[in-house]
């Protein structure tokens, strides 16, 4: 093949990789026309899926470096920085967060488990040492700041990881007794966890494939809200879930699912008391 | 060169690219054994910068699915997917919410503004349709989830882009008029502005380059949370970033700059009253 015949097949591989991702992630066709362009690190963040079973190998001191330097690197309000990380390997600390966060397995066999936090303590720390002000802190926002925060610099962190060959999942059990969390972390007041990552080199032995999410325009708007046609949407989503949940011998519906997380107080496995827990750890969210 | 030699060359070019991209991210150098591995998704969160200036080029309706699933491809919690995006492309729309983001130029001159909102509408019209009750959505736990899911997403988002050539920067402003915004996209009762994006073909001409983050070890802790040793951390870290400062030709000093914008409700551009707002808005937050 000459330099152009190779550029035609490299383009036509790409695409096809790039209509088999989407399958892969919505179980329906590509749209006509996607995608413009293809490249590693889309197809990296198309095939992502949740891993809880690992293999016996430790997350090296490096690598844990070049995902945190992944995690600063994201953007952060005004440059505040207001989100830190505890790296947790300590069998029996696992174990404890393990229980506090629902007795969830993986978070004890997981080598690294990540716990991110919102993080107004340093800021604290300056504000007393130059006896300025910091009622900023007070208000709700200043929560929406440390979990927005976090949040972002933990997506870079995953895919960071992902891209290393580990895989990992969010722990949002970390909310379901954010006191005790605070307290095995040591955490100073101002400080609260938002989330926790499990992290390792993912067990094959799992066997799970990305979960079809919600058909695109379900969550894609174009330039006004529309609510209405969503119905039909979460409709045809629900098929195509139950095929996935099938597949995974888990029960079916994702109606069901929602419905039942999200019913009342007594579906929250604690967290209904989460606004409590943070004005005791130093946000009034006011 | 063989085949042998060739890859030890490869290896020593990526050990220096990574050590490159330490420099450049925290303008010190990296830690002895940095990096394990390098690649490019690496290489691409580390140099990330904000971009405000763009190009006159449009972002394709393609490239914004490309976006879009990416987004929807991070982790979502329970899979309850509690976000959804508005894309705005039209010029007075996007005058009218640079306006309300605290005349931000770039929200009028980016191609795409996209607006991620935590969204329980789509739930609240099952719940309605099933004759289910949805009172989860009543408590703060709620507004954690929405603002969490929301920025996953869209960081995802915002790699993806980056990856495809983009550049963009988030814009926390849209959170100092919440209903107006609301009003602006037509969100329905349960959907809420988290925060805007806006994205475009970077014009080189702003010529910005990435900003020096905090020492690694001021928000990387192991096992349990440190305080004190971030004193001399953020010292240290107020000289490297004032030599970025004076590089950009920018007001000095970082703990000025947070002072001066968490000091209290008048520095927080309207978002003192952003509890009232997201209540107003169908958040209890209770």
């Amino acid at each position: 093949m000459n330099v152009i015949e190779e550029s035609v097949v490299q383009e036509s591989a790409a695409a096809e990789a790039a209509a088999l991702a989407w399958r892969a992630r919505y179980h329906e066709d590509a749209p006509e026309g996607f995608p413009a362009e293809w490249n590693e690190t889309l197809a990296l963040m198309l095939k992502h899926h949740s891993v809880r079973r690992y293999l016996p190998r430790e997350v090296s001191e490096s690598t844990l470096q070049a995902l945190v330097a992944a995690a600063q690197s994201a953007s952060t309000s005004s440059n505040l920085q207001l989100w830190s990380v505890v790296a947790v390997r300590d069998a029996q600390r696992k174990a404890r967060l393990s229980e506090l966060a629902g007795n969830q397995r993986h978070v004890l066999e997981a080598p690294l488990f990540l716990v991110w936090v919102a993080d107004f303590a340093r800021l604290q720390q300056v504000a007393v040492d130059h006896d300025a002000p910091l009622e900023a802190q007070e208000y709700f926002e200043a929560g929406v700041l440390g979990c927005v925060d976090a949040a972002l610099a933990a997506q870079n962190a995953l895919v960071a990881a992902q891209s290393l060959g580990l895989g990992g999942v969010f722990i949002g059990g970390i909310r379901n007794h954010p006191e005790k969390v605070a307290a095995e972390l040591n955490l100073p007041p101002g400080v609260v966890g938002v989330f926790g990552m499990c992290l390792g080199y993912p067990d094959p032995a799992e066997g799970v494939t990305a979960k079809p999410r919600l058909p695109q325009a379900a969550v894609l708007h174009h330039e006004q809200y529309a609510l209405e046609p969503q119905r039909e949407l979460v409709a045809s989503y629900e098929q195509r879930v139950n095929d996935f949940y099938s597949s995974q011998q888990m029960a079916q519906s994702w109606v069901g699912r929602v419905l039942k997380r999200m019913a009342g107080p007594q579906s929250l496995t604690g967290r209904h008391r989460l606004r409590n827990a943070w004005e005791a750890l130093g946000f009034k969210l006011r």
